[in-house]
């Protein structure tokens, strides 16, 4: 299935729904390369007629794989999952990976969408607090959920897309300002999700277009 | 897998999210009983604590089936797809798969929550042009992406979860006056689909919930 060229994955470092790609493509342990798409200078660079080719959508990530061009994180995750070796991203119990697409489901549809940088700046003045809003509400939903299903990670004892969506939705939810002590088992979960390489090399803090005061 | 008891649907004749599992339901000839919950009376049936219980999110659908309480429409789907006979709803070429996850996921990530009913409510008194505004937007994506990946239906010529989830959305759209001939292939995909037993009788007009002045 694979093809000797490099996956390129066109992505920005701070975007979350890149990070869930830049994840993926850790744990499967896929190098590849990445087309920094930054999405705030000069109006956004997802705007260019170029991008558009691209991501009609306008938006990151894009991942260039197998000669073909996917956009949506799930859709990309999936693809690799389905054509990768290495740890499943679902787990084999089809009770267990219905639980996990769920939990990807609400953050991706549920949550993100609406703190999503081209939502909130229709919003104007009051984004934080809608973000924070959305946030919270979504928090609220996903910790009762998150205390059935999880064992060690989000859904039992392994990794899987739930928790790749996770730590990126919750390091959204700092930027806005959500307190996480609210949800001991959100909280729990990605303290143990960061001490893992996949999770700590795929870090907005340390790609290749971090600006340098966002460092690590 | 599946039990003697008939899956439950918790949904709302009008929502599109729960179009899209009636849509797969009856594409897959499962029998089930429909529990309507009322998005708009009373201030909604889905903010109660009962309802909150199967579904912290406050949303439809939700699918009890197999002793699991699932929601998301596409984890549903998708578990529905992983252990029910019938007609796949993903095609079996991993890269057509791709494409029709990516389809989906522009509809439910980039589109429809930015035009759900809690959404939209906080928006007040713009709500119509704010709704209008992203699914324009989102067709607009669509509309190339679908011209490349089309044939009969939204990814070659078998019916899949991209259909599942164009139609529902064609349906809102319509609903916040979005000029569907301005998209071609959207148009003629979702006059091809509404053709088709499974999405007649699962259409919003036509459901045990359906007031009697909206019945086809």
């Amino acid at each position: 299935m694979a093809t000797s060229t490099k996956p390129v994955l066109h992505g920005y470092f701070r975007s979350s729904c890149s990070w869930r790609v830049r994840i993926a493509l850790a744990l499967k342990g896929i190098d590849y390369d990445q087309n920094n798409v930054n999405l705030v200078k000069d109006g956004g660079q997802q705007v260019t007629d170029q991008y558009k080719k691209i991501n009609p959508m306008q938006q990151v990530p894009t991942l260039t794989i197998d000669d073909m061009t996917l956009s949506q994180s799930l859709a990309i995750i999936q693809y690799i999952e389905e054509t990768r070796p290495g740890p499943h991203l679902l787990p084999p119990d089809l009770k267990k990976r219905a639980q996990v697409r769920m939990i990807c489901d609400i953050i991706a549809s549920g949550i993100q969408p609406l703190q999503n940088l081209y939502v909130i700046k229709k919003i104007g003045a009051e984004k934080d607090s809608w973000a924070h809003h959305f946030i919270q509400r979504g928090f609220e939903a996903l910790e009762p959920i998150l205390k059935q299903t999880a064992g060690m990670y989000s859904v039992g004892d392994e990794i899987s897309m739930a928790d790749i969506c996770l730590v990126p939705q919750v390091y959204n939810a700092e930027r806005f300002k959500v307190d996480i002590c609210q949800f001991p088992t959100i909280k729990r979960l990605n303290q143990t999700l960061l001490k893992i390489e996949a999770f700590k090399v795929s870090h907005p803090s340390c790609q290749p277009d971090t600006p340098a005061a966002m460092q690590a």
